[in-house]
């Protein structure tokens, strides 16, 4: 059984990720579709709309086999470590393919550039830290630095958030020389930041989310941009009156934790760069919301998304020294959910599996499991009271999903 | 001009406060009460009904002359270190007199018992200590050992809350070598742990709080038992949909704060005891109430209001390291309010005042007042959003409240 892996959020799973999942297996002929997931706090710094259990059951529901974890420590990172958890989780698991979407849609583009960024990398990383002292941020000096090339074209947009990420992966598949085929497919239509819907059947999750946010009727207008799985998921969630969690519900504890500690202490968080925390402290004791928070601390030095980040460390207590004694490489394969697919490819490769395949966690000690332990905790404190207590059980309790 | 002090928590001022207040001016033929007042978290380890501001309006209003607040490393403490930094305020501030409420009423009691300890104190704490290893907590053993002496009607009754603090005055009066006189008068018919309204007119801050927590007709319920200032004002506080604080405001920042952190951590805050974090974590893990977290954490030789002081330095994240490079005596006299006749005292002594008068907070640094600022900016997150930040400002902007 060969299998091809996908690297994914899925918040919530859309009619793009669904084509994506069809388009990977068709272009590598894999019967089995591994997804490493996500946790409860995404990439971007925000926590999950719904936990990572409910997103487990979506992924299943629409064709994924088996989810595996991308432990909080890669999850809430800079693309390149990123980057590095998810790739060593699908080697481990012996994906034959990694198959990620792009904005490019062409492997060579991707190779290419990673060609010349290892002969010029010296001199390439000096045109980009002339654009950071410029006062830009990293994502966008780098894209600035290829856009200077003189045979720009031949290589990637790096302006574009999937190039970004699919540029790591290769890289970390290089890096870990790793089996793992990279491939990739073009993007259809929405792109990643959008707010808006645009398409008829493809919208961005960012606009899906916005909608369910502030649409009184966002149930029904998010209907044509996601699988009749993900509508039901979704109808039951709104049904049941559970909370979508966004981080305006986590704003009083970020505050109140702000207001409480000393810049010593908050020096000590992960990404917390000198001088930042008392921009933090001070915007904290004026913010009403989160979203009021953000502005008073932005800068053009840090992206949103980084600032973001920091949050969700600070939220979680993530120190600089925890994240330290993290290896690039995970170090356990967590199972959040499989088919009955997925179970059978899991039976097989059971014995040449190089990490731990937890799906007990009581059975399970390790550093960086007890981070994700922990933003599961916090994560679960994002609803309210009556609803809390089940789910900060939940993440010692809950066996992984099973869909036959 | 002779001043008389006194030291409260008019949390809220009633009419025993009413009456111990007029029976010390007269009693002592003093002209100017002073009041030290604890600020916004109080001894028993609760956040204050209204804020420190609301409770000095109170007691100006009510025929305080002076307000000066009891810094919070002093609040919130045991009896000993309470008396001790209440005591060097009111030295320093020149007062003539302590007036207290006790249940005893007589000032020979005091001193016999005093006495008696001076001459005892190694004997007596060995039975003390059998006492507390049967498993009783300390007062309870200080209360037990007394009784078991052969004359012991000589002396006074420890096991009444009022008597115990009366001691611990006296005590910091000898050992600072005060020259303020020490007198006590008879508290008039409810005790201070009373639940429920027992006499005509006096009832105990414990009952009023209960009533306008859980009497839908708390209002009026309590119109009897206080002042008329005290009246007007926690009706103005209703009106103009104001929130009492109470623990369960502060319930959701204590569980997530617990859960964010690590034992190590917790191993830190002042009071932490060897082993008590592990049994806070778990407990904050199942607990939906700060109350069912309280019934599951205690034990017999913890008392209720020495875990709820230890749960208040969760709160305002205050540790052991802090706690330790605090004087005994206080460093500053914080004046909170006055009235013209306050004022008019401050002018005449203010040349021969030991310690700062701090009226504005911007003009003085220091690591007791940072624990107040804190306290008190912690305490303001137990009211809802839209009023937040107002009262996050205020501790920062408030002057003196002034009543001519």
């Amino acid at each position: 059984m060969r299998a091809v892996g996908l690297i994914v959020e899925y918040n919530p799973f859309h009619n793009g990720h669904a084509y994506h999942l069809q388009a990977s297996k068709e272009v590598t002929g894999a019967e089995v579709v591994i997804a490493v997931m996500s946790g409860d706090f995404l990439q971007r710094g925000e926590p999950a709309l719904v936990s990572k259990w409910q997103r487990t059951k979506m992924a299943l529901l629409n064709g994924v086999d088996i989810v595996f974890e991308l432990p909080y420590c890669y999850a809430t990172q800079k693309a390149e470590t990123f980057a590095n958890g998810a790739v060593s989780i699908l080697d481990a698991a012996g994906t034959s393919f990694l198959c990620f979407g792009s904005e490019s849609g062409e492997i060579s583009s991707f190779l290419q550039t990673i060609d010349y960024l290892e002969v010029e990398q010296r001199t390439f990383n000096e045109n980009i830290k002339q654009y950071i002292d410029t006062g830009v941020s990293y994502p966008k000096a780098l894209s600035l630095a290829f856009q200077q090339l003189p045979d720009s074209e031949k290589y990637l947009d790096l302006a574009k958030p999937n190039n970004i990420l699919g540029l790591e992966y290769i890289k970390a598949i290089k890096h870990q020389k790793s089996n793992v085929i990279p491939m990739t497919i073009p993007r259809k239509n929405a792109n990643y930041h959008d707010q808006d819907f645009s398409s008829a059947t493809i919208a961005s999750a960012t606009s899906i989310r916005k909608a369910i946010f502030n649409d009184s009727n966002g149930k029904s207008a998010i209907d044509q941009y996601v699988p009749e799985p993900t509508k039901q998921l979704l109808k039951e969630y709104f049904q049941s009156n559970q909370v979508f969690h966004q981080w305006e519900n986590y704003w009083s504890y970020l505050q109140f934790r702000l207001i409480q500690s000393s810049p010593e202490e908050l020096q000590e968080i992960y990404e917390m760069e000198e001088g930042l925390e008392n921009r933090l402290l001070s915007a904290a004791r004026e913010a009403n919301t989160f979203h009021e928070f953000m502005q008073k601390i932005k800068t053009k030095r840090y992206t949103w998304t980084r600032l973001q980040r920091l949050c969700v460390h600070i939220l979680t207590n993530t120190k600089k020294e925890e994240m330290g004694l993290i290896s690039e490489n995970a170090s356990y394969l967590r199972l959040l959910g499989m088919t009955t697919r997925g179970k059978e490819y899991l039976n097989k490769t059971k014995s040449h599996l190089s990490l731990p395949l937890i799906s007990k966690l009581s059975s399970y000690k390790g550093k960086e499991i007890n981070l994700d332990i922990k933003a599961a905790r916090v994560y679960s404190l994002g609803i309210p009271t009556h609803l809390k207590t089940q789910m900060l059980r939940q993440e010692f309790e809950q066996p992984p999903i099973y869909i036959r």
